[in-house]
């Protein structure tokens, strides 16, 4: 791999009743259902200090997306002009990194029961971050 | 590569007078100067719709960060307990992906400068996003 180059591994993978990507809201807020994020044995303690309620971003490898398209129609409708991927959210980019803001609602070990994440079943998961507050 | 890693491509480069980690603010709202991000020619197409005044999220690796590290003392706080990277933003984690919160300042074909980024000078930048309002 070149310095240009990095190996991304899944953490985790999502486990959700969504799975054809057309039929998925395109953000979580438009009506996602409950999913569970299933976390590898090793990174159990990663976890530590997140309990329900936790707002948290979720970042995913969306695997499906194309990483050569560089432009899109906005949302997929085809009536607005086409424009960068970067100021879009489409899973169509460089590096399909999808960013997803979801509440906790369970953990249990390396099971975390989270509302409002829009991912299809099986998209790996790459990293967990907390919100930050805006001051 | 196995089906739980993907190769991750820097699309650009932060040039910042921020060289030293340990210096640089633990956030971009805590006294980041202006940065450019220099992105590749072959993603120029990629930045098509973005301006001067747009919020952005910068998608960065870290790669300085330690990926074995699972646990942390909050913002490197020994007075604080060890929790789990995943509850913090620690550029120690599995996958060092760093998410900063930036105002375009100004465009010039694929240099792209912005304010409040807190990276280190040289630090690859993977994705960019627009910020998305809440409803």
């Amino acid at each position: 791999m070149s310095e240009s180059e990095f190996a991304a591994v899944a953490v985790g993978r999502v486990h959700s009743p969504l799975v054809d990507p057309g039929a998925a809201p395109k953000q979580g807020d438009e009506g996602a259902p409950e999913a569970t994020i299933s976390f590898a044995d090793r990174f159990r303690e990663a976890l530590d200090g997140i309990g329900p309620g936790d707002e948290v971003l979720v970042l995913t490898w969306l695997d499906r997306g194309d990483r050569d398209v560089l432009r899109v129609h906005p949302r997929g409708d085809t009536d607005r002009p086409e424009i960068g991927v970067f100021a879009t959210r489409s899973p169509d980019r460089p590096n399909p990194i999808g960013l997803h803001r979801v509440e906790v609602a369970a953990i249990d070990g390396t099971r975390v029961r989270v509302r409002g994440l829009e991912a299809v079943d099986g998209t790996p998961v790459v990293d967990l971050k907390p919100v930050l507050r805006r001051r």
